[in-house]
C-alpha cells in the first residue's frame, strides 16, 4: 500500500474532521496519502493513477461516484458510513483508524462487483455510454409524464410497458431504486441484471432477473422524450427512437472488505431493520 | 430415438383422443412406444428406464410431477398444453404430430433445468428428500395460522419472518406460485434460489434471489407445526424445531424444445398476456 | 361504572401480575369487578350482561375474541397491551392504574368500530353466520392448494379470482391480515369492507374498497372445499357450491380510548415503526 | 336539454369523423349545439355557461381536462371512447347516435363525483388551487430524485416519507396512476382520498385511505424543490418548506351514464381484462 487516497466533503463538519483523524493517523504511520474533495471529481481522475486504495468519508452516494472514476483503473476503495443507510459502506466513524490500520497491513479481501454498461444509441450511433455500479434508469423526460418502451433479450421481443420508468440493476444496485419499486433483492455474486418497471401502467409487470450476459434493449416505442439516468448522479437527455442497451460492464467495481464473505445478508438484514429473532 | 412413452389422462376426452393420435401416428411411422396413465406414478416408474423421450398430454402439473420421476434417469420430456397457461408446455394440440414427427427425426433441442433440493431435518437426522422443478414451500400447518421461520445462507442469518407460507423457488417456477406472492420472473438459465414470503407480517419483506451453490435453511422458530410441499403436489408434516435445508438438485429436469432458444421471454410474454407493441 | 370485567391468563405470569395489580387498585377504590379467563369464553359470556366495561390483560387477539362477545350487548373494552404489535390495545402495563382510575372517573370516550357480518349459505340456506372485528376469510381447506372464487357486489359481477384466499376486512382489520396481504390501510371512521387477495394467480389483483352497505358473495366455483375463518379464530368448513356473503355488521365494537381522537394515524406510524421526521 | 357541447380534436381523423356524425344527428333532429376543439380550454370556458350537457369524443385525458372546467358550472358531460382505457368514458363510438338520442329524450342518470381540492401554501399564503377529478401529487422536481415529505392529517403526524412522489387519490383516481403506484380500486360513491407513495425508500410504506373531510397535509421535509400535478396535467413549482392541503373539492364531477347503477365493478373489471368465470 503505497499511497492511499482520502475523499471527503471539506464543506461538511462530520466528514472534515474524519478527514483530520485520518490525516493524523495516517502521518503519525508514516503513509503517503492523497486528500481530495469528493464533490470534486476532475481532481479525482487525475489522481486516481497514483493510488492504491482509496477511502470515502460520506455515504452511498459517494462511493457509487467514485467506484465509476476507479473502476477501470481497478483501484479498491473502503466506504466510511457517514449516510443513514450504508449498503455500500464497511466501516462506521469510531473505527477508523483500526480501518486504516488493516488497510496499511493488507489484512483485508477486495470483493468485485458487476457493474452494467449502458449505450444510448441515436439514429445508430451510440451517443453515450457510462457503467453504474447501482442502475441505469430510462425514465420520463422534462415535458412527458411516462416512458413507453419496448423491451428485448438478444433481439427477443419481452413486452412492452408504460411506467413511470424502467430500471435495469445490478445486483449491488438491487438494494437501492429497485427495492422501492418492489424489485427483489439481489446476491452480489450472481452475474445478472434486473428489470424492474417504476409505477407500471395497470400494474401488470414483475421484476426480470436476467442473465449478465445478455444484450438488454430498451427501446423508446412514441416519439416522446426521456431521460437516461446513470446510478442517480448522471442524466443524459433522449430522444424519440432513440435506444439503450445494457451489458455487462467492462470493468468492476472493487470494494475492501474486513468481514468474513458470508456477511452480506446480514449486512443486509441490519440495514433493512428487518425482524430478527432476538430484536423482534 | 427407440421408444417413446405418452403419458395421458384415461378419463379425460380431450386427453384421451390426443392419445389416439399419437398412437396412430406413432404406429404409421413403425415407431416404438409405450402409453401410460398420467396419474399413475407407479406404472411410470416402472416403464421410464427404457424410455427415450416422454410426451405428456395435460398440463403444467402433469409435467411437474413427470420431471420428478424423469430426472433421476436424464429422460428429456415434451410437453403438449391441455392446460390453461402452459408456460412448461412446448407443443399445442394441433401440432402434435408435426411435433412427433421432429421427435422421431432427432430435430429438436434439450434444454436442461436446475432442480431444487429439499431435506427435511428432524433432531438433526434426514427424514425426507426430495427435488422440486418449481418449489419448495414451508408453509402453515393444519392447526397454525401463519409460520414463523429463521432464514439462513451458508450458516448465516438472513432474516427471521412471520408469514403464511415461504417459497423456495427454482427459475423454473418463478413464473408459478412465486410469482403470485410478488416474486421475480428468473430466466431459467440463471443458477439460483428465489426466496419470497407469502403475506409476510407487516409487509416488510422482498424476495430474495440467492446462488443455487448456496444452503439455505429454513427453521421453525416456534413451537408450531407446518407443511413442506413440493411442487404444490407432495406434504409432508414438519414438527417444531425441524429445519429444511435446500441446496441446487443433483439431477435436472430435460425439456425438448423446438423454437430458438431466445424464445423464453416471448413466451412468458404470451402466457402472461403481457400487454405488446401491436396488441395494446 | 358499577362493576369492571377483568380478562386474564392464569397461566401466564405477567397476565396474572397484572390482574392481581388490578384487584388491588379497584379493591383499595372500593369499586366492583368480575375477574375471569380470558381462554374461557363461556365465562365471559354468562358474565358480560352484568359488567359495565372489560379490561383485557393480553394482546390484539385477545381483544379480537372478547369484542365477538361483547359487541351483541354494547359493553365496551378495554385493552391493555400484552403482545407485540397492540394496534387495538389502549393501555401499556404500568400505565394500568392510571387507566382504571379514569375508567371508574368515567373520564374517557368510547369509539365505535364497525364489523363485517359473514353468512354461509348451503344449498341457499344460511348455515352459518358470525360477526367479525378484524376480517371474514374465504381460503383454501384441508385438500386444496388455492381457492377459485367468484366475487359480486349486490348481484353484479366483479371478478373470478384465483388465490391462496380471499379476505374481507374491515377498516380496523385492515391493519392485519390485510395489510401482509398488501392491501391498503383504511382510517377507522370510514364506513367500508376491504376485498383483498392473498398470492392471487399470475398476481394481477388489487384491493379493492367497498362501501359497508354492499353485499358481498363470494362463491366457490370449481367443486372444491374452503375454509371460512372469522378474525383468525373461528373456523368453519366451506363446501362446493357454497356461497359467503359479507355485509356490515348488525352490532359495533366498542373501544375505549383516553387519547385524543385523531391519534389514530400517530398510533398506526408507532405501530409499524414507520420512519419519521425526528427517528429517521 | 337546449344546448349539447361536443369537443373533439380537430387534428385527429377518428375525432372529427365522430364530431361529424354528432352534428348530422343533432341538426336532423334539430337539436341546438356548440361545437369546440378539445385541446382549446378558452373556448370551453366560455361557451361552458351556455350548455346543458358536454359530449368529448377523446379519451380519459380528454375527460379529465373538461372535468375541471365544467365541475364549477354542474354542467354535466358524457365521454364517448376514442382512447385505450377509457374507465370514464360511457359510450363506444358505433353507439355515438343512440347515445344522443337518449341524451336529447333526458333518457340518463347523472352520477356525481367528489373531487378532491390541492391548495399549495409558500410562507403560510395560499399561491395555487385547484380540483382534481383523479389525483393532486406531490413530486420530483426538474433537479431532484426524490421528495421528503411529511404528511399529517387534521394536524396529527401519519408519517415521513421519501419517494419518487406522493399521491393523493379521489375514488375516481383510485383506478388512474394510484393504480400503477399499487394502491387500491376505492368504489366512487365512498368519500375518501387515498394516499400513495410512489416507489418509496425501503418500500415500507402503504396506501392509505383517508375519509374525505380530513384535512391532509403534504410538507416538503428538506429544502428541495419538488413539482405538484394535477390530474397529470397541471405542473406547478413548489419551493422547499411550501406545504400541499388536500381536502375535499367544493365541486363535483357530474358524469352521464345510460348503464344501470352498479355496473361500476363489471367496468372496472373490462377495464382491467380480470380474468372472469367465461373468459377464464
Amino acid at each position: 500500500m503505497n499511497k492511499i487516497g482520502i475523499l471527503y466533503y471539506p464543506a461538511r463538519a462530520d466528514s472534515s474532521a474524519l478527514a483530520e483523524r485520518a490525516e493524523r493517523y495516517l502521518t503519525s504511520h508514516s503513509a503517503s496519502y492523497w486528500l481530495g474533495a469528493a464533490d470534486d471529481d476532475g481532481a479525482l481522475i487525475g489522481a486516481a493513477p497514483g493510488l492504491d486504495a482509496v477511502v470515502t468519508l460520506g455515504g452511498d452516494g459517494t462511493i457509487v461516484r467514485c467506484v465509476r472514476v476507479l473502476a477501470p483503473l481497478g483501484v479498491p476503495l473502503l466506504g466510511v458510513n457517514l449516510g443513514k443507510l450504508g449498503f455500500l459502506t464497511e466501516v462506521e466513524p469510531p473505527d477508523l483508524e483500526a480501518a486504516l490500520g488493516r488497510l496499511l497491513a493488507g489484512d483485508y479481501r477486495v470483493e468485485e462487483r458487476m457493474l452494467v454498461r449502458a449505450e444510448l444509441l441515436h439514429e445508430g450511433r451510440v451517443v453515450f455510454n457510462s457503467e453504474a455500479i447501482n442502475d441505469a434508469v430510462l425514465g420520463r423526460g422534462a415535458t412527458t409524464r411516462t416512458v413507453h418502451i419496448a423491451v428485448e433479450v438478444d433481439g427477443n421481443e419481452v413486452m412492452t410497458q408504460t411506467a413511470d420508468a424502467m430500471i435495469v440493476a445490478t445486483p449491488t444496485g438491487s438494494t437501492a431504486y429497485n427495492l422501492s419499486a418492489g424489485g427483489p433483492i439481489v446476491a452480489p455474486e450472481l452475474a445478472c441484471m434486473v428489470l424492474t418497471p417504476v409505477a407500471p401502467h395497470i400494474s401488470v409487470a414483475h421484476a426480470i432477473v436476467i442473465p449478465a450476459e445478455r444484450r438488454l434493449s430498451l427501446k423508446l416505442v412514441k416519439a416522446q422524450n426521456a431521460n437516461l439516468t446513470i446510478d442517480g448522479q448522471v442524466d443524459v437527455a433522449v430522444n424519440p427512437s432513440d435506444e439503450v442497451i445494457c451489458t455487462i460492464g467492462r470493468n468492476r467495481g472493487r470494494f475492501i472488505h474486513f468481514c468474513a464473505e458470508g456477511d452480506y445478508y446480514g449486512t443486509v438484514l441490519r440495514r433493512l431493520r428487518w425482524p430478527n429473532p432476538a430484536g423482534s
